[in-house]
Formats: structure tokens, sequence, C-alpha cells
């Protein structure tokens, strides 16, 4: 039998009209600014409006280490979302826009996968409403009035050699990565080293994401630190009469996209920040907007529990005062057979002691998050080579770590297959039984910041750091950035910095290379290992595979 | 009195929802793909069944050579379009849309002023419906996949040396005109010299607005040349199999934009390619489209008629099997004075000579236009501070010339200030009188071309080329671009290439600094003197200024 692929479901999907999705939470038509038929942007004055209405339960879907098999956090967001609508209830999701670049390299869109997807597929991997559009010509235009004013005469200052914005674009392009800009001559300024970075590793993006509305993001906006002078003083977007012109471009990006999955559950997909060098959820107003408008709203953090859950609840949670009423830890019998030691190549034949090895990796992700005050639930996504008694092991381990792991098969049937889950979370949840508080106090100094996380989360024995960064980390402390959380970015691929460790390793350290302060999005980046903001494309890029059927679909995008 | 902004009068506009502008042309609602409720792009399922449908009489409007006291071809654009409608004609108009880059560095909108505007006009000046982030988006594409394919080993054996492929960025920004790329080591490729344009002078553009279809579409931009090998043999987009992946980039982009005017005329707005190394028209398919629905259509081409209707016949015209039916050219009586000697500062009081003799101006370009085939209506645009002598001067003149010059009021007035162009024109148009013709066929040689445009349009009486020029013009033909059409890319302020010069001007020379080869876009470029293809920002540039107010309205845009 034929196995649809992705894309082939999602062209069959029957779509309804947005503006019906809208009316099931209760948006008017007059609300929604539509793009296309299938597409809307939710109006900033009927947003305005739901302040004073009471928030519906939020369920963060989370996972356990990614590896090259596969855990499908999306997907189930998507199954979760559609399972809690088929009970009866008033649910949404919320996820991350895909980011451009990426699609031209290798295969792979982000909007779910089989029958538990979001649509318009195609239009969410392209160019969807313009957001990260919007998002890149705002930062240049920083860029662009940054090199502007030395060349007019400098009157703030700025150390050229200071100058720690960089420029962006959608698109994976290493030579971008280090480039010298201003070359020719008298008119084309003073040259400089300088490089781009991809629009999801854009502060503007992060601070898209965390702000609450027009007023907050300009205040975000103009608090950009876009380099020092030679007495080490910062220079920010607002000395540069930045912060005006880039909300101005940020105005319609700011309102949250709503769309919806195969089975008609209203979808918000907003914003996509980079999950290492920012924070990886999407955007607060899309997540808040939901909120006030159903009972139930489900959202996902980017890579596994240590680094996506860690920052939702320690940045876009304590930042935006919302709090989970329960967690859903997604794990794969694959994925977990190669925590437990096995190779990509070996995953095809059943082996329960793999299995019950690589549990240890589950099971510190559902310590972690029930540290954070929140019950945990755990959702196994189902392969097809999945044994009764690898399934069976996975269960039998969650129990003793007084939690409960629910098989999903929301893949091959849609929201039909994760009914057990939509109940069980949707119990707990309404049971108010979470008490959310974030890992540490806002007034706690940086590095015992970073040293938290670094044991209670990664347990690591120690956190390595050079006198310079520690030096750094007191200087923003005096300058009074002492209160802002910490933005971990580290390989996703184990709870150490080594990403060949997987399970549940101990004893390592957290050596820090570099710290950065993102004083718009409000948080200090601590950089833990090599991380790449400019990908680059692989030998044979997708894009060589991509073009328009003779009926106009798009093929070799997915 | 207040005299209102263009902004207030725009903000204050009642628009009618876009799809009641489609039904006005005969687009079904279900063939709009709505923007908000404003803005529509016509589908392209809908655009194909047109084919069979006669079309209406397309009418060009374009103008004296520019000066700083303004001509006002947009704005007399949109009245002759509400002029013709207040008659009763079915009527459109088709205008390029507005860059977003040149948005932040002087004031300044491109959607007409007065009472003869296009909106929404805050739309139109930001991301409109994101055709230039597109066009951006598949531009940068290719790019990456250059220097990608050089990265993984260069089969295709490009020169680094002579790739001619640049990056392109929607902004001003003189930082990035020359860069070296690649810098940082083995991981970041192979460093070289490159840069970057402001993306209406992509090639990209150019082909995006003389496209047919999607198939047209992709042959071009597979037909684009990046580079040449150490033999000089030229490297296509094709050859990088870059074609498709674009092609589905502007997939969205290639369906044409509909707004209105502010007297509700339906307004096609599509694509801006630069007026000096491009051709500076909308895009043929919105031509077409206008011409399938209307049996008016008003359109314009950029700079002045030396530059923008030679364009607009020789390539535009020819390639899309277009013909006006008449041509206006715009006229200000302060521009015929400046054209007539006097000075910024001097245009204040009466100064019939000064008119008169600016009036050569306008009646080399009146010459121009006919030798084309086609009838010329003059439009004198008007200023409060024209007198009736002045007025009389250019009326008395362009009748010596076996023309008429109608003064317009529709900057105060809007389509009721244009009812005797209106009347004149249709009546011209629909009497069938023009025989047009291009200046030059096909198979006469690129130099020959080039000549045949200095000394019929410019008036010069040598164009002066290197041998290298000439050379690489000949390899061109040799090598099967003989047949194409030339770009003429000089000074849009005066018909020859010292931009001093006004008037009409006799015995200067037309010196070409260098010929590109736009291979996917079908011309020739020929550069004579110093043309800037990415901007800078001034001392104060407009974004400064630039902000919301408490209402959420832009100010500072315009």
């Amino acid at each position: 039998m034929h196995q649809p692929s992705d894309i082939e479901i999602a062209r069959a999907a029957e779509k309804r009209p947005i503006r019906e999705i809208g009316a099931e939470l209760g948006i008017p038509e007059e609300a929604l600014l539509p793009y296309g038929h299938d597409k809307a942007k939710v109006g900033a004055g009927f947003i305005a409006g739901l302040a004073g209405r009471p928030r519906g339960r939020l369920v963060l879907v989370t996972a356990i280490n990614p590896t090259p098999a596969g855990e499908g956090k999306t997907t189930t967001t998507v199954g979760l979302g559609d399972g809690l609508r088929r009970l009866g209830h008033k649910a949404a999701i919320c996820i991350r826009e895909a980011s451009l670049g990426p699609c031209f390299g290798m295969k792979g869109g982000a909007a779910g996968g089989g029958r538990a997807q979001v649509v318009p597929m195609e239009d969410m991997n392209l160019h969807f409403t313009g957001d990260f559009h919007a998002i890149t010509a705002a930062h240049n235009l920083l860029a662009a009035m940054i090199d502007n004013h030395i060349y007019w005469g400098n009157a703030l200052g700025l150390d050229q050699r200071r100058i720690t914005w960089r420029r962006v674009m959608d698109m994976n392009d290493r030579a971008l990565r280090q480039v010298v800009c201003s070359l020719g001559g008298v008119s084309n300024g003073f040259p400089r080293e300088t490089g781009f970075d991809i629009t999801v590793a854009s502060e503007v993006m992060a601070i898209l994401c965390l702000a609450t509305d027009l007023d907050d993001l300009q205040r975000r906006l103009g608090a950009i630190i876009v380099g020092y002078t030679r007495e080490r003083a910062p220079v920010t977007a607002r000395d540069l009469k930045a912060d005006g012109a880039m909300t101005v471009l940020l105005r319609d990006a700011l309102q949250p996209n709503l769309v919806q999955t195969l089975e008609h559950t209203p979808a918000f997909v907003h914003g996509g920040p980079f999950a290492n060098i920012a924070h990886g959820c999407n955007s607060v107003i899309a997540t808040d907007t939901a909120l006030r408008l159903a009972d139930f709203v489900v959202t996902e953090a980017g890579f596994g529990a240590d680094l996506g859950a860690e920052k939702f609840m320690n940045i876009k949670c304590r930042k935006a005062g919302l709090a989970p009423a329960a967690v859903v830890v997604v794990a794969t019998v694959r994925a977990l057979k190669m925590n437990g030691g096995l190779g990509k190549d070996d995953l095809g034949a059943e082996d329960v002691a793999a299995v019950e090895k690589g549990c240890a990796n589950l099971g510190r992700h559902i310590e972690n998050v029930k540290s954070f005050g929140v019950p945990v639930v755990v959702a196994i996504n189902h392969f097809t080579g999945d044994t009764e008694a690898e399934i069976a092991a996975v269960q039998a381990y969650v129990r003793t770590q007084g939690s409960e792991a629910l098989l999903c098969t929301h893949w091959a049937e849609g929201g039909a297959g994760t009914q057990a889950l939509a109940a069980r979370v949707a119990e707990i949840a309404a049971a108010d039984r979470a008490n959310f508080a974030p890992l540490y106090p806002d007034e706690m100094g940086l590095f015992h910041k970073i040293e938290t996380i670094a044991k209670r989360i990664y347990r690591a024995d120690e956190v390595l750091a050079d006198q310079r960064i520690r030096d750094q980390l007191h200087a923003w402390e005096t300058a009074g950035y002492g209160h802002l959380p910490v933005c971990m970015a580290k390989t996703q691929y184990s709870f150490s910095t080594d990403p060949s460790l997987r399970g549940a390793p101990v004893g390592h350290s957290v050596p820090v290379r570099e710290v950065r302060l993102a004083a718009g999005a409000g948080f200090v980046v601590v950089i833990c290992g090599e991380i790449m903001t400019m990908p680059g494309l692989p030998s044979r890029p997708a894009a060589e595979g991509i073009g328009l059927t003779a009926e106009g679909a798009v093929e070799g995008l997915f």
C-alpha cells in the first residue's frame, strides 16, 4: 500500500476558510487580516481587548535529547491539540514559524507530519505572512544606520572594533559568516570586519517573541546594544534613533498568525527564535492570545527539555507571567535506544535492554521538569517498528518515576491517536496541580544562575569560565543587567556540552566560551561550545530538487 | 486654511473592500488572494483564463526630464485613471511598487500625491504584499548556491574572479556596496570580492516584470548568467539547478497586486525595476491583465521620456507585444522654468521667457515619442504658483509642435481635475490613430542599436566606446544575444550624459563605460556615466523620524 507523504496528506487536506477557524475561537471576521483564504493575522486591536479575560490552561510539549532517530515534538503538539478538541475541549496550539533558509539546504519542513500537521504547509515553509522578512528588514535597517552614523561623523563615538550588531539574512549562506564591508574608498565608509547571521538568530526575532505589545516592542528594540565606544560605554538602537522605524517595520509582524491543523484545530504559528542563542519558543503574544481564547493551549519549545523546557520556564514564562499546567515529554522507542547506546543502523531489531538503558535520559528530563513544580506526562510517539515489549519497558520505567507514559499514534491517526494522552493531560491540567516556579530568582547573580542550570539541569559538577568572562558578567551586573535570566547555548544532543555523550551523563564540566548581552530581548546569552549562527548548504542542497510541477504544486521542499 | 498632507488625505480615505474593486473589473472573489481587506493578488489561474480576451487601450504617462521642481508622473497616472472612470469608462491604472530602502533615506512615498493617490499608502511604502522580499530571497538563494557550489568542489569550473552575480538587500546601505566575503578559514569558503545592490536593481526584478507566466519566469531565471569559467564560458542559474527553487520563491510574487485610488479606480501595483540598469516599468503581467479587464489602462514609466518611454517602447512593448494607443507627456511650469535655466530658488516669480526657453525640452520629448508612431498629449500638472501667462505659453508652444497641452488639477481635485485630458486621451486612443513600432529592429547590431538611441532620442553626435566594449558586444552577438534590445543607463536629468545640461542639448557625445548582459531579463545594459546600484542614507535619514503615533499610525514615512 502506498504510504502517503506529508506533503501528499497536506495537499489533500480540506481546509476550512480561516474565518471559520477564527470564529471557533470567537474572533470576529473583521479582527482577522487575511493572507489568502487559509492564513490570517489576528488584529492588534482585538488582542488588546482580550486583556481582562481569564487564561486557559497551558500545556508544554518538550522531549528527550534529540537523536537522528527523531522524537516528533511538533507532531505531538498538533496531535495533542487535535485530541483535546476531539474530546470536546476548546483547544488551540501554538508553534514556531519555519525559517526559509534551511528549507533549501536539507529537506524537511516544520509543520508536523503524517496526520498531525498544520496547513497550508507549503506557505509555512516559504514566505508565510512575511514576518521573517520584516525581521530581516528591521535588523538590517539598524545595521545600515550604524555604518551611516559613522560615515557622517560618528557623533556617538562608536568604536568600529566594538560593533556587535551584525547583519542577517534568511538563507543558509556560509560565505556571509565573516566579511569585510565598506570597501571601495571614501564614499563607501570605513572598512571593518563584520558578518551575517541567519534571521532566526537575530535579537530582533527574540524581541518580537517576547514583546507584549507595540510599546513594549519599541522599548526593547531601543534597548538593543549595537556596540561600544572606546570608553566601553554601550551605544543603543535608541541612541541611533532607529527604534521607531524598526517598530514600524515590525508592526504587522507582531500580530500572530492563525492557521489550522488537518483536523481544523486553530493553530497560532508565530515567531521562531533559535533555540540555542535565543529562547526557542513561539511568541508571547501568540501564546497569550490563544490562552485568552481557548481552554487548553498546547505549545512546544525547541530541542530537548534541558534547553527548550528550561528556557520556556526560566525566560518565557518568567517574563510573560505564564505558568504551564502540565508538561508532556515526548520520547520514541528508537530515540531511547540511541540514548541507550545503539547506532542509527541498529534500531530495527527489538532491544528492550537498550530501551531500558536509554530511559535514564527520559528519567532525568522528567525529574528536571518536575523541579519547576509542574506535573509531567510522557507521550510515546509510536513508530511502526516499535514492539510491545519495548513500549511496556518505557511505561514501566516511567511509572517508577512517578509519572505515566501513554502510547500515541497521531502520526498515523491524527487526534484519534492521542485520546488517552489528551484525556490524561486535560485531567491533570484542570486539577490545577501545578505549582510553577522558575529555577532561580531574578536577584541571583549571573554566574550563579549559570551554575544553577548547569548543576540542577545538566547535572554537571562545575562551570568553567575565564576571569575575563566572570569580569564581564560582573560588569553587566554593575550596569544594571544582573536581574536578567541567562540563555544557555550548548549542544542539544546531550545534557553535557559533548554531543556524543547520550543518556544521563554525570561528572562533566560546562565550559563557558563567551557571554553576550541581549539587552533588548532581556537575557544574557551563555555560549558553551561551538554555536553556528549562519548555517551552510550541503553538497547537494535541497534547492536543486525544488520546483513547480506541471500543476503548479511545489515539489522537493519536503 | 490647513492644506492636508498626502498621508492625511490617504488616511482619511474611505477605501472600498478590495473584493468590490475586483468585482468592478469582473474578477470573482475566489480569484482574489486577499492581503488584509484592502490589498489582493489576482490569482494566476484566473489570469491564465483571460488569454483569449481582447485588450483595452494602453495609455503611457511619461514626462520631461526630471528636475528638483517635480513633474508628478504617478500623480498624473492616477488622476488620468480617475478622470477616465469619471467619464464612465472602464479604467484601471498600472504602476510600480515602492522600494523599502529609500523610504528610510529621504522622505517621500511612491503612490501619487494630493487627491490623486493610491491607497493603502502606508502598506505600499512598507512590505506591501512581500513581492520585493521574495525577489531578495530568490536572488540571494542563487548567490548562496554559487558560493556553495565552489565550496563543494566547483564542478562547473566557475572562475571566482569572474562571478558577476552579487547579492541584494532592499535597504540603502553603502557599507555593503563592496565587500570581501567567505573570510574566516576553510569552513567558510574561498574569500573573494563581491557586493550588494539594492533589490530593485536585481535582474530577478527585471525578469519578474517581463515574464508572461511561471514557465517563462523559470526559463528566464535559468538563463541568468552568474559568471564565467576560466575559458570565459558562461555559467547559468540553470547550470546550478537554482531556477526551480527560485521560481517557487517567486510563485506568489508573480501574481499582480490590486489596490485602489482614492476614487476607487482599480490600481495594479506590481514590480519595480530600476529605470537605469533595468527598464523601469511595472510588470507585463499586471499591464496585460489590466488590458484584458479594462477598456483603458493608464500606466507610467520611470524618469523622463528619453529613458522611460524609450525603454517602455523598445523593451517592454516589443517583448510583450503591447502597443500604446496614446502617450501623455507630463510637464510642470516650474520644471520647464528650470529647464529654461532658472535655479530652484527662482521659481516663485512669473517668468514666461524661462518657460518658453524650457519648452525646448518638452518639444524634443514630444517629437521623440511621435517617432514611435504614437499620438502625444501634454498634461500640464498645475502648481498653485503657475500664472495664466505661463500656462498659455506652454499651450501655445505645444500647438506649434502639432500637439495639445491640457491643464490638469488632479493634485487638488482628483479625477475632476483631469476631465479635459481624459476626454481627449479617450478620443485619441479610441480612434486607433497609433501606428506603433519600436525604434530599431531586433536584427540590428548591438552597437548600432546604442547609436540609434543616442542619435535619434538623445540627439548626440556620436557614441564613444573602447575597443574592449565593442569586442564584448561582438562576442555576445556571436554567442546568440545580438537580437536583444539595449537598456540604456544614463542620468535622468538630461538628454545627454551630463546631468547639468538641461533643456535640449545638441552636439554631445555618449560615452559607454560598461556593458552588461542580462540574459534572463533579455537585454544588454549599456552604462553611460556613474550609475549607483546601492544608495546610501543621508546624514539625517528619514528613519530617525519614523515611528508610530499613540493611535498606531505611521509618522515620518512621507
